[in-house]
Parts: structure tokens; C-alpha cells; sequence
């Protein structure tokens, strides 16, 4: 029993025992601080703004918000290397636009068509498939695929400020969501493992989808066909389709999260609305009202007016990704 | 501490201690048996039949099968009270099939143009709100509306033996959803406190809707079309869509929720189907392969031959409602 004087005299020792930082990614400041004066308030059982479990909801989009979106959306990397993939199957592909651009590697002139030849190549490479033979190639995909700048997995690309902030809200009693305009089905194989996102609490874009017996054997197959476009408009749609409660908290990036953020903001009791701001030219990439990939220009002006919480990339963040 | 000894004494003339029925209006048998060995294996660590808390999912459909579904489905009570509130406002309706019939209470006539003369009376009552309005509508109606036979409120024409079965499985680590032909914003403003299901948690049919700012204030408005029938082939699909994961357990009634039984059981490792067999002309309603409302008919002869388990409302529950 020698031990027991040790660990008084380290107890009294110590001195006053503080919690470990929550954020410690993030830089202190008015971000930070507005974020954890938000979660106290609203987990204080008496207060005023106390919020119950059951509506602790925090959605969040993922493209630059989650992970990267620079200089293109991950998902768009994944059809490109999925044409290569499959152009064996497709002799016609090599005379066909916008897929011979594509596996000449063409990016620029593959997505000169603009909407719909992104459209086409989307329904050539996620439809006509099982559900769970999707799941397996998007999963292969992104155990494997590299991203052509930082040649790092696309899943190490995600944000280590956020991952504290998914882990802090959750340990707050949040569920927290994704409300992505990317492919439901293209984030569910990764989300658990990645940010502790369950597949059911992934709102995305969708196609529509079947359901049939073959051979006895029940399979859902994957239609190409537009089912549904989770951006701007259709995101606080989404969320009550898909969640019916509105958010307590929302976090994005782009003028596609402007509308989440405004149905959020507009509920009754303590809201919080967060805008990242992509300002870090150095360690990730900096871009706002005119980048053609997540541009944030009337939400930015919206954030300032109504006084969201933008968060600076460059000054409130000490680090960007997992591993530096 | 004279009651040191008294415990003790307790603890030792009482005997071995069982742990408490978690099913207890259900009658020991088969059924009752096939439900407790199955979750008794499945959550069981080291088992091979063991299933990690995440993948835990079960499914459940509504009408028949955790609340009664005659002499017509409950929501088509409210569409016909809704009907009667909003005249009124429609003069033309009195001289307007099926509107008319329905105004003078015949249903029969009411229903005579079929899924057409439903679908025109579902949207007249539905849509033209925003989601909040008819949250507040279903609220009242559900809280004072009651059954013409019963006499009860429909929240009281719940199965007992079913909220003791939703109980069952949450303890045991199961996410309990709602996978219902219904309609999604009919369930939720009371799923949670009848059944302990969260909106989140609930999917149905739904109608389209739309995102907009009014004067500044963001609603969503509810538009008078079809968005999606959650019945049948829709019900793995859904599934699929909502949730991402296979249900390890799923719970139905009628040939509408085959579909649903038939992915579940056709996952990789346990799973575990149930249909419940209204029976009890007595103290609910008894049908089956005849029925115009909850038809079970090729549900019951594929859970024969399946082996899936079946319940007899009339021998295997002791209890049907929660108030006797």
C-alpha cells in the first residue's frame, strides 16, 4: 500500500485539475470561443438555452468542409479513374465525348460540356451496378487512390480541426450528419471509419434505385437516373426528408450550405451557424467569391450581416490535416 | 447498520434472481422463444453470431404491425376529418367527387375512384402547408381524434406487446427504425413519444417539397405530388436509401413489407424476420389473405417456407393494447 501516499501527494501536487482542450487544433480566438461558449450554453441543463439530447442535431456538409474540394471535387477524381477503369468494356468511349477526353486525361475539355457531360460520365460510372458491388469499387477506390497535388489518400485530406470538432460535438450528446451535395453512396463506405459517421446520419445526392429478385437473390441496382441534388435549396429539404428536426448547429463552406445555414439560423432557441473560410494559400488552398468550386460569396456577405461564426483556414487553424 | 443483516438475509432466502420478463404480454412460446434466443446470440461477444452495436438495425412497419390498421388505415381517418376542417374554405367541394361523398361521410362512395380519388384527397389535405403548419395539424388532430369503433385515441390503439418488443431491442443496443407505407410527416410528430422512435428514425411516403424564403423567413413548403411510395419493392430501397445498412431484424404484417423481410433475411449472418398474423377477432380484428387492408398472403406462405417466425395476435399476445 506504498502507493497511496504517491497518489495523494500527486493529487494535491497537481494543483487545479483542468480538462483536456476539446479544439486543439484550433487557435484561440473568436472562433474557437464562440464554438465552445455555444456547447456550454446549450448543454447547461437550468439555462435558458439549455437544448435536450434528443435536438442536439449539427449537420455538416462535407466537399471543403469536411475534407478538401481543390482542384476538384474528390468524387470528380473518382469518375475519371473509374472511365479508365471500365474503357475496356467501352471500346466506343474512344470516340465518344466527353469520355475520349477523359481517358486521354483531358480533364478540361472532358467537363467542356459543362453539367451534362458531367452528368453523363456520373450515371456511366455509378449506375447499372448492385449496391453492394458499388460499395466494394468505392471502397477499393479510396483505400487505394492518391491525390494528384498532395499524392496523399483522399481520406487524409480531411480536416483535423473538424475531426476534433465532430469528436466534441458527439461527446456533447450531438449527433452529428452529413448534408453533402456529394453521393450518398460515395461517402456511406468511408464516413464510420473516417468521422465516426454512421451510413444512416449521410444525406447526399442520390440516383434512383430498384429493388429485384435475381435468380431469387434480392439486389438493389443502381439506375441512371437523377433521384435527388442535395445542394443549395434541396439541403434544408433534405434534412427534414431525411432527419425531420432542424439543425441546432450547421457548418459549410460554399453558397450551396447557404440554405442549411438559413433554415438552421431561423429555428427557435440557440442556432449556430458556421462558414469555413478557405484562406490558407500555403498549407491547403485559398479561394472564395470567384472559385468556380466552392464558391462562398453571398454567404459570406449573409455570415457578416448575421454575425455566423466564419472561421479563418489560415489564422484559426494550427493545423489542416491529420498528419502534417 | 442494524439492516446490514436484513439485506443479507434478503439476499440469500430469496433465492436465485431472474431477470425481469422483457416481453411480458407475450405468452411463452415459439414466437416469444425465437425473439429472445435470437437477440440473446446476437449480442452475445464471441459468439459467432455475434453483431457489433453499429450494425444493429431493425426495422419495423407501422399500420398492422405496431398500431391497428382497420376498418382503413388511421391516416385515412385524418384525411377525411381534414377534409370536413377544410370545407369551408372549399365551397366548390360539395358538388366535387370524391370530396362530396367524403363531406356526407361515405367513405365507400368516397373511395370508389380508387388510388386516383385517395391520392386527390391525400393532397388536398397534405400539401399547400409549410412542413411546420402540418406538424401543428397532425399534433392536434392525433392528440383529440378518435377511433369510430374503439372509441380510444389511435395512440392507444397501439400493440403493447410491440412497445415492449421496441424496449427490448433498444436495451439491447438495436437503433430501432420505422419503414412504413404511411406518410413520413404523419408519423413523426408522435413516433417519439409513442413508440421512443425519433423522427430521424422514421421513414415513410412522402410528398415533394420546397425550400423558400417568405418575406425573409425560410419555410419549407409542402407541394401537392408524389415524392416516393414507401410500400413494397419501395421498402428496400428506402432502406437502403435512408439507412445504408442492411436491417439484421425486420418486422411486418402484410405483403406490403415482403420486400422489406426478404433483403433482411437475405443478409450475410443472423438475421431475423417476423410477420405478425392479426388472429384475434376479439380483441383486435382477424385477417389475412382476403384482406383489402393488410393483405397477408404471400408473406405468409414465403414465411412458412422460410421458416421466418409468425405471430398469432390471439394466442401469442396476452395483452393487445396498453389499456386493457
Amino acid at each position: 500500500m506504498k502507493t497511496l501516499p504517491r497518489i495523494l501527494a500527486f493529487l494535491f501536487l497537481a494543483g487545479p485539475i483542468h480538462a483536456a482542450d476539446p479544439l486543439p487544433s484550433w487557435n484561440d480566438g473568436t472562433a474557437k470561443r464562440s464554438i465552445i461558449a455555444f456547447i456550454e450554453k446549450v448543454t447547461k441543463e437550468g439555462s435558458p438555452d439549455f437544448v435536450p439530447v434528443a435536438e442536439r442535431i449539427a449537420t455538416f456538409d462535407n466537399d471543403g468542409c469536411l475534407w478538401a474540394e481543390q482542384p476538384m471535387y474528390f468524387q470528380a477524381f473518382f469518375i475519371f479513374d473509374r472511365i479508365k477503369a471500365l474503357a475496356p468494356q467501352h471500346p466506343e468511349w474512344k470516340d465518344t465525348e466527353p469520355f475520349a477526353s477523359a481517358l486521354k486525361g483531358d480533364v478540361k475539355s472532358a467537363l467542356a460540356g459543362g453539367e451534362h457531360a458531367l452528368l453523363e460520365m456520373a450515371m456511366a460510372t455509378h449506375a447499372g451496378m448492385t449496391t453492394e458491388e458499388f460499395e466494394k469499387i468505392v471502397k477499393d477506390w479510396i483505400a487505394t487512390a492518391r491525390h494528384p497535388v498532395s499524392k496523399r489518400l483522399y481520406t487524409e485530406m480531411v480536416y483535423q480541426p473538424m475531426l476534433e470538432m465532430l469528436s466534441y460535438l458527439r461527446a456533447n450528446g450531438f449527433k452529428t450528419f452529413i448534408v453533402s451535395g456529394g453521393g450518398v453512396e460515395f461517402m456511406r463506405p468511408w464516413t464510420e471509419q473516417v468521422y465516426g459517421i454512421p451510413p444512416e446520419q449521410v444525406i447526399g445526392s442520390s440516383i434512383k434505385t430498384k429493388f429485384e429478385l435475381r435468380d431469387g437473390k434480392p439486389v438493389i441496382v443502381r439506375l441512371p437516373e437523377l433521384n435527388f441534388i442535395d445542394d443549395k435549396a434541396g439541403k434544408p429539404a433534405a434534412i427534414q426528408h431525411h432527419i425531420g428536426r432542424r439543425p441546432v448547429m450547421a457548418f459549410g463552406n460554399s453558397d450551396g450550405d447557404l440554405q442549411m445555414l438559413q433554415w438552421t439560423a431561423a429555428g427557435n432557441g440557440p442556432r449556430f451557424c458556421l462558414y469555413i473560410h478557405h484562406t490558407d494559400a500555403v498549407r491547403e488552398w485559398a479561394y472564395d467569391r470567384a472559385s468556380h468550386i466552392g464558391r462562398l460569396d453571398k454567404g459570406l456577405d449573409e455570415a457578416m450581416a448575421k454575425s455566423w461564426t466564419v472561421v479563418s483556414m489560415k489564422d484559426d487553424w494550427n493545423q489542416v490535416y491529420p498528419m502534417q
